[in-house]
């Protein structure tokens, strides 16, 4: 199996952390996203445990909410000692729905409106995480005006092109994120944030995609962050306290895809930090990480049960969901790979090769194209994995169908954390 | 301008339907959705007009409602004597909830589950379009359990492939949609329909896709349907009584696209029907057409507020708004064009070009890319026109960012008709 929890029972049906799949089918629906809540968990201490044991013990991951973000994740971080990565005010008012610590958490996006600052200073989020200079003259303006003062770090773009999706790959020159070091711009937005009132700048953020699975491309970031920390120490008497590397580590989605050890990652990007850090003579800035698809993604598990099963000689064989781009829109968006399995014989071999199509009116509604999976008819339970990333989180209403429930499940037992849509719930903002 | 309802006023600020954009935007937030009803009404009175005149009195469009589905919409068009095409147990909800004649539904999809196909003999729905077997079977059963005849369509890939996005391409004999003429399976599921108990098989229908410009993919489609329908009589002794040819014709984007004239589309199209049906000594059947986008899309603007403009010397020139992807996911899906400008300096040059960025921590969340436009600054009100389909009906709550509202302009009065999301209905499913 792709994942440690996943198993095959006596009754050759695939078990979600021990739960049979097609009871939890039978008992929540279909589709329905299924959570395993130990599993995140776990990722959450492997990140905690690596990062105070190379970084020392200020240093803190951050949980990249956007990847999954209810109001139970937001309690299962905090749980385990995560900080926080909210990117909207309506993440900001999820975290504080959680009753997550404010000072814990770290706003982020290119285009932060107003309002959002606002409430950001409202409820005291503890750094925001600045893009450009139209913010930051914003939050000085109105951190001055309320006689506080505001700790930031400042996004900066390393220019560095990892191997991934061009739509998620973000710490290039060409970016709409941040300030580019290559440009100078980075340095001048430096120099201005230490020059205005209301700003505390603690440090730098960085941020160069996501799924990627090699190494290099972090420490080529480290070396680059490093440099540029002695360089504004040099130029500008800067200290920087806090050095914020961002995500990015891959997941495993299909066979093909590595197995990352998270620990030993971390270890090895900690190594060069710290001999950057002595080349350069700057101290070691307490480090940050922002972990999110790597901390859920393979923890959950979507089950769809199957409405027909259509041969076209020559061509294809396609199997339908009852679900689809509106649950998960990730094949459509970046053709992403997935792995999947009829849950009701998942002992069975994958003998056939099938196109899994969802159910809206759209050619593209598709899960996947020619993936290797078992016999299926109607009626069957279609399982694919690793859903737990940028699935419910990015789910719409097209087709005007409902989005599917959170299930979470944690020591053996099944509980409903986001409950499915009704088509009450569809109509319940139309006033005319 | 694009369209025909947008304009300059006397203060340089772009006007919808007579109403001043920069007013708009500060009356009911941003992002949000505006809608001209009356050219959506104007779009629907060409369709019926033109139908009638060519097709005969029978004849009917039926609004693909997943382009926009809001209770609203569905009020519209039953006031304009439209049909419906609905894809899901969520839009066949809405037009019940908007009082639509169950009669004058057509109930669509690759994929209908159980629980859909009861509730549509539930509410009597007029006709169901089957896709496949499995779908056929289970109609024929759950119609002869409750002692009745449901009238259905069959879906038939004509096997043409128009000149559009792969994404929105659905009348190829490789489609997940339908029973290809080419590989005999047509045939096949016809003669299945005709024998089995509680099934009226009133006609075929076919879609070829979406987004289409040429009238030629249609005029084939036309083709390779009466020759179809000639064959099914002369091998069947089936009688068609009702041809729905789908939907699938293209809207101006920019102003590289061209102008259709939808009437004069139709009166080409049903003068090869005719001359096809005299061809092979056939009776004429009911046309059916369904228009989707070419009923709402012109007619939908989205006014944005700006939150950053970044020039990257050597690359880019980038405008941040406060939406993105989660309102507008067409360019991150299939990279569509759009035409932007600033709604307060509507009358100056587009001096600039500029990549229109949303505030998603996704690189991907882009509006478009090199787009012409007028040099912009942060509070600036920037519209973007053509809105009308694929966006609200495709939103999510990607970064937790609430859903804007739809608000419709009529007679010079701008009216809610979705209201906005807020961050409690964000969390109002989070049961944990």
């Amino acid at each position: 199996m792709l994942h440690p929890n996943l198993a095959v029972n006596e009754n050759g049906h695939l078990t979600i952390g021990g739960l049979d799949a097609v009871d939890l089918a039978r008992e929540f629906g279909t589709p329905a996203y299924f959570i395993d809540e130990d599993m995140v968990r776990e990722n959450c201490r492997t990140y905690r445990r690596a990062m105070a044991k190379y970084f020392g013990g200020n240093s803190r991951p951050l949980y990249a909410s956007k990847a999954l973000s209810c109001t139970a994740i937001y309690h299962i971080v905090r749980e385990e000692g995560l900080g926080i990565d909210c990117v909207s005010g309506g993440e900001l008012y999820t975290a504080k729905t959680a009753g997550f610590p404010a000072a814990w958490i770290y706003f982020h996006g290119n285009n932060k409106t107003d309002r959002d600052l606002a409430d950001a200073l409202d409820m005291g989020v503890g750094t925001i995480v600045v893009d450009n200079e139209d913010e930051l003259r914003t939050i000085s303006a109105m951190a001055s005006a309320r006689g506080c003062t505001q700790k930031i770090l400042l996004r900066i773009s390393p220019g560095i092109d990892p191997h991934t999706h061009r739509a998620i790959s973000t710490g290039s020159v060409d970016s709409k994120f941040g300030r580019a070091i290559e440009t100078g711009q980075a340095k001048a937005i430096v120099a201005e944030a230490m020059s205005l009132p209301g700003i505390d700048l603690a440090g730098l953020h960085c941020h160069i995609g996501s799924q990627i699975f090699e190494i290099d491309p972090f420490v080529d970031a480290a070396r680059i962050m490093t440099a540029f920390i002695a360089e504004l120490k040099r130029d500008l008497a800067f200290d920087c306290r806090e050095l914020n590397l961002g995500g990015g580590l891959g997941v495993r989605y299909t066979e093909f895809d590595p197995v990352i050890d998270y620990a030993d990652a971390i270890e090895r990007i900690a190594a060069v930090v710290h001999q950057l850090c002595a080349e350069h003579n700057i101290p070691i800035p307490t480090i940050l990480l922002e972990p999110g698809r790597s901390l859920v993604a393979a923890a959950g598990t979507t089950l769809y049960t199957v409405g027909s099963v259509k041969e076209i000689p020559g061509f294809k064989r396609y199997i339908s969901v009852d679900g689809g781009m509106p649950d998960n829109p990730r094949y459509a968006l970046y053709a992403s790979r997935y792995t999947a399995l009829i849950a009701n014989r998942a002992a069975e071999e994958k003998t056939v090769t099938a196109t899994i199509a969802g159910r809206c009116c759209e050619s593209g509604d598709l899960i996947g194209e020619d993936m290797p999976i078992q016999p299926a008819r109607r009626g069957d339970i279609l399982a694919v994995l690793s859903t737990g990333a940028y699935n419910y989180s990015m789910a719409s209403n097209y087709n005007r169908i409902p989005r599917p429930p959170v299930v979470l499940i944690a020591g053996g037992k099944a509980t409903v954390a986001v409950r499915r849509e009704t088509y009450a719930d569809l109509v319940a903002l139309d006033v005319l």
